[in-house]
């Protein structure tokens, strides 16, 4: 079996840790030049944020340590297919990769809904792996929801 | 002629901060029960932040002032039609109603693009009231970029 890579496996750890504080379980990670420069979890209850998803908090983390608020030279792992919101930041931000777990038929917007890197209105569309730690990574969500919906 | 709402005012005035700050001026408001609870210039580039636009700024202040991640009891007021990334925001967030001035055809995701709010990958689909300040909205965006292409 193909090894789940490092970042994919930092972020499947950040989304264990939303699952522990009862948030829905997505981390994300950025990567630049082979350093991880930021890691996050999905935390919009924790921090009365709607726009707190993991990849928000990362790509934010990670603009700020670098002092620019574009990221052209760097990678972006997250445990779920990004929502419009995610997809949107990652173009506004110049992601250069985009590598994510679990696809989302519910509520992504990468291969499903807006398909939003395939849109005219899209001004940066990043390379995209998708499926990366796919099993563990919906394994996660499967669990969280099983356990909140008796 | 139809008189400029106060919220939609109070926007076009923090477009006109965020141009003064060499920023892309659009600005946004968020009014609950007829008071504004947050008021927001789009900022990336001084807060080294690709998700700071105006909308995102307004909606995660107003929820930090109001203690949750949702704002169904709240409307948003933006002088440009939202990207998609501002667009899954206002989902996420339940906003109630979105007022807003200027289209946007190249980078707008409610009339245009990804036309978000149609998707069924999104969730909450806000009443939208599009044209409110729109000629000076516009006008602000246009004698912005005209400065800054000689």
């Amino acid at each position: 079996m193909f090894p789940i890579p490092d970042p994919m496996r930092r972020a499947l750890d950040a989304a264990r840790d939303a699952a522990a504080a009862g948030e829905v379980p997505v981390g994300a990670v950025v990567v630049r030049a082979g350093q991880v420069i930021a890691t996050a979890a999905n935390a919009p209850r924790a921090l009365c944020d709607p726009t707190a998803h993991a990849e928000m908090l990362a790509i934010r983390a990670a603009a700020r340590a670098l002092g620019r608020d574009r990221l052209e030279d760097c990678d972006l792992w997250v445990t779920l297919e990004p929502c419009a919101m995610c997809a949107g930041a990652i173009a506004h931000a110049r992601i250069a990769r985009l590598y994510y777990g679990a696809a989302d038929a519910k509520g992504g917007a990468v291969e499903h809904g807006a398909r939003f890197f395939g849109q005219p209105t899209c001004h940066h569309r990043p390379e995209v792996y998708a499926g990366i730690g796919e099993r563990e990574a919906s394994g996660l969500l499967t669990g969280f929801f099983r356990e909140r919906r008796p």
